[in-house]
Order: C-alpha cells, then structure tokens, then sequence
C-alpha cells in the first residue's frame, strides 16, 4: 500500500468533479504501476454501472488481456458499493484501499462486508480510511456545489 | 412478468454456451418491448464485468439515453451476483424475474438480499425460481462438456 496511489486515484476524482459528477476516482495497480484509471461518468455516458472502480477495472483488464487482476491492488476514494464490490471479488484482486467511508451504501464495511466474505470464492485485504478526510472533501464539495 | 420473456432470456444463455461461456442470458424489457440483451462473455472480452445482466443493463440505459431504467424489468437466467444485483439497484429497475437459484454466490435470496434491502436508495420487486429447470439444464450441460 502505497500513499502515493491514493493520490492518484484523487486526481481521478477530481476530473469527475470537474465533470459534475459525483467525485470518485480509482486506480489499478500492479507490480507498481498504474495499469487502470477511472471517474465516475454515470452521468457523462449514461450509464449506470460507470462507476470509478468499473472503468478502472476494466481498463486493466483489458490492458492484461485477462479478466483476472490477481496480484492488482485498487485504489478508490470511496468505499465501493455492492456492484463494485462484487466486481472487485470477481475479478480477484488482491487488496483494496480505500478513502472515506459510505454508510449509505458501502459494501466493504459499512452495509456489507462483501470482500471478507468466506462463502464467496475469494476475499481481498482490506485497507479503509486512506487519506479519509481528503476524499471527503472532495464529496463535500460537490454536494455543497449542488445545494447553491 | 411474462414467461415469453424468460425465454428470450434462455435464448441469450445459449448463445453463452454455444461460445463456451458459462450460459447465463439475461434481457431488459420496457413496455413489453425488449429494449437490452445480453449473455456471459467474460472470456470472449477479459473483462470480469461482462456478466449478462451488466451488458444488458448498459444496451438498455444506452437506447434509452439515460442511466434510469425506472420501469424497466430485468429477466435473467440465473439469481444474480453481488456485482449485478447492484448494478440492477443502481439503475433503478423496477421488477427482476430470474430462474436458477445461485447458492454459491447468489445475492438476491441465496447469499444476500441486496435488491430488497430497505438501506439502500431502491428496492426491486422479486420473482424467483421461474423456468428454473430449463436454466439449471443449461448449467449442468456446460459443466457436463467442461469435465469431459
């Protein structure tokens, strides 16, 4: 677990927030190196399932020319919700690490515990927390844009 | 809920199986029209989101231009993933019929109840177990050719 990924992912963040979209950002790394990017473009696109961790996801799977990312970790800004969090499990990523917390819908710790879960056929390490406050106000922001 | 469209469904899980992929189909239907398809390619593309339910949640949002697929319905051959029961919450789709029973990972009866889960933002009307045999058969002859 790297900081300086939790800044990337950030970064990701913040191009969503520039895009009016609900400002999540996430990263897929391996071997130490980004493999995957992604923001939330829900919006953008249309779609309901181009969540940040989706199109990262995605990305690096495609970049691997696999559907498995074992050995990945993914560095997301906010805890993952349940189609996220069922997308991490079935691609086999390794670890996740992840910004503020979501009592709304998280599906890592919050609601759910989808990524520790021993009856599904495989569960992540699970770092939560990382760079919180950060990634909070990145959400602060844009829900307070909204209201004004 | 119309059985017709339960075996379009069907119809898509063979294409699956025809391409070696595990046969699940699943379909999007609005106003009695079929407005999404989709069936299990996640070998075909290496892409661990390319479940029936994801692919044809996006045809759907995209014909319709819009991420909401409020009355919409999903039918889907098999009792949906974490990842896919919650794309299905996130696109707010109103009704799921779906067939076999998914012990191992099933998360709309078997392992969770996340499309009826009064927490999250949307819950989703719920028809099990129809058709189950027909889907279950296409199943056990996938994995009858794979031990062979």
């Amino acid at each position: 677990m790297k900081i300086e990924f939790m800044h990337c992912a950030i970064a990701e963040a913040r191009k969503a927030l520039e895009n009016s979209e609900v400002p999540v950002g996430a990263i897929v790394v391996r071997n130490s190196q980004v493999i995957g990017r992604g923001y939330n473009q829900r919006e953008k696109h249309n779609d309901p399932t181009a969540h940040a961790e989706i199109l990262a996801i995605r990305q690096a799977a495609s970049y691997l020319g696999s559907w498995r990312l074992t050995d990945c970790e993914i560095y997301v800004t906010l805890e993952p919700c349940p189609m996220c969090a069922g997308a991490i499990v079935n691609s086999r990523i390794q670890t996740i690490v992840y910004g503020a917390y979501d009592l709304k819908s998280g599906a890592v710790n919050s609601l759910y515990n989808i990524l520790s879960d021993k009856r599904l056929n495989h569960q992540v390490e699970i770092y939560s927390g990382i760079c919180e406050e950060q990634c909070q106000a990145l959400l602060k922001e844009f829900f307070d844009q909204l209201r004004n």
